[in-house]
């Protein structure tokens, strides 16, 4: 028994665009995820693009606005979207604020009260997520990541912390430093208190300064230069600095005119699944 | 003055996703629609393609949910998405059903009260858009007209009526004969009244008997067979009868395993943009 509750199925592209509930053992409540099959998951396992959505999303967003299932079918890669934060914990001051509590999980493992009990949102990704993924038509080692914003940040630390996990990253503009920018600060100081030492082990530039060219096969990051969150929240100039001390092959496109939403990720979402797909493919 | 207010403004695939607001002639009250401006729209005016949305959307539905967008910055295609009807006339009983009222406009001139002031969104589309739209880079000599449910039935009756502002047409799971299905009875019987012979002057089959190969290019539907609404509310046959008794090319495509959504409209959702963009560019 998987413990998978299939919620709804719609045929697209030639596969099958899923959502998922269960019971979360990491998460302590019910969660929900969206998985797209390919076409190619009919003739057996195919490899995985994790993706991560941002502040304020859910397991629904990317699935309906980033476009992606066209290019998942023609690169036979099924898509995995879950959500960003437990939901029904009822916290004191969870729904407060759109950046912290709620939609706002920011994929690390809480060690502060009243949080560690359920956001545990790092383990529900890189743990439990693969497990159940086993008992669909999914081949879980060879799995890439992939995010945007908040999810970006996951995708790039997860990637970089569990590189047996994740063969493949990418991000779309990526909260790149999250110790200097004052979504990650008001995350970290909450959900894993004030001690800067414990925030390095979730700040993507900060692992990747300590790295020695982890993804051989480069990492791809589409950033928008009309990005209103550009200057003060994301630094992606701090990762791409930590990647050439790294040794870490990094395509950084910054693309005048987008801005932080999806659509521009759609414009870029195919150069993603290629890339993922490149290497999850050998 | 052509009194459009650009409310947002989104690069996308090299062009424009925007969304304009204005104060409308017909409706009498503001009305939102989306554009796209494909990249060629900066060398001169382009051909457009309008798509009416079905019940209970709005114009931001199609512009997130359809993946629209990149095929029309491949072929050079504007995209014009207009809301479903009036919003804020707060007439009594327009919002206690979503199949009628705010969100189920149905793309006609309603003659009964209370709807007759501003229910008109026949009119809207056909006349004061093109209109709006000639402020914009767009070629109003070159337009086609897509939809989808309720707005594939806007797409084809408003194609029959005005074939001199519609030169190409096409649709999604559109009530193909709303004269004998639920959702357009109810609709013609609030907006026009009981008299069955005017509902024959807004219903795709009916129009499509009366006429003689009014789209010599062809008229392309998509349709999913696993679509709840199939049966009781489309009926695709009978407007497939209607051109093979007027000489109207169709191409009636049916999809096993497709349902009524927009992971359906996506997985079409190109060659609906080659078709309108093959006879408009002509």
């Amino acid at each position: 028994m998987s413990g998978l509750q299939l919620l709804s199925e719609h045929r697209c592209f030639g596969g099958f665009q899923r959502f998922y509930r269960h019971d979360s053992r990491e998460i302590g409540l019910p969660m929900q995820f969206a998985v797209y099959l390919p076409p190619q998951a009919e003739q057996g396992a195919v490899p995985v693009l994790v993706y991560l959505a941002g502040l304020t999303c859910t397991e629904e967003t990317a699935t309906i606005k980033a476009g992606a299932q066209q290019w998942a079918a023609q690169h036979g890669l099924a898509l995995v979207m879950p959500d960003t934060s437990p939901r029904g914990a009822n916290l004191p001051g969870d729904s407060d604020s759109w950046d912290f509590g709620v939609g706002a999980g920011f994929y690390v493992d809480a060690t502060e009260q009243p949080w560690a009990a359920h956001y545990r949102m790092e383990s529900y990704v890189v743990r439990e997520l693969p497990e159940l993924l086993k008992t669909l038509p999914l081949d879980v080692s060879r799995m890439g990541i992939c995010g945007h914003s908040m999810g970006g940040h996951g995708a790039l630390t997860l990637a970089l912390k569990y590189p047996g996990v994740f063969r493949s990253v990418s991000a779309f503009a990526p909260i790149a430093a999250p110790g200097r920018c004052p979504w990650g600060q008001k995350a970290f100081a909450g959900y894993l208190g004030e001690d800067r030492e414990v925030w390095k082990r979730h700040d993507a530039s900060e692992l990747m300064a300590q790295a020695r060219n982890p993804f051989p096969e480069g990492i791809l990051i589409d950033q928008g230069l009309a990005d209103k969150f550009l200057a003060e929240q994301l630094y992606p100039e701090a990762f791409e600095a930590a990647c050439a001390k790294a040794g870490q092959p990094l395509t950084l496109r910054r693309h005048a005119g987008y801005d932080h939403g999806y659509y521009f990720i759609q414009s870029f979402m195919a150069d993603h699944v290629v890339h993922h797909a490149g290497v999850l493919s050998k």
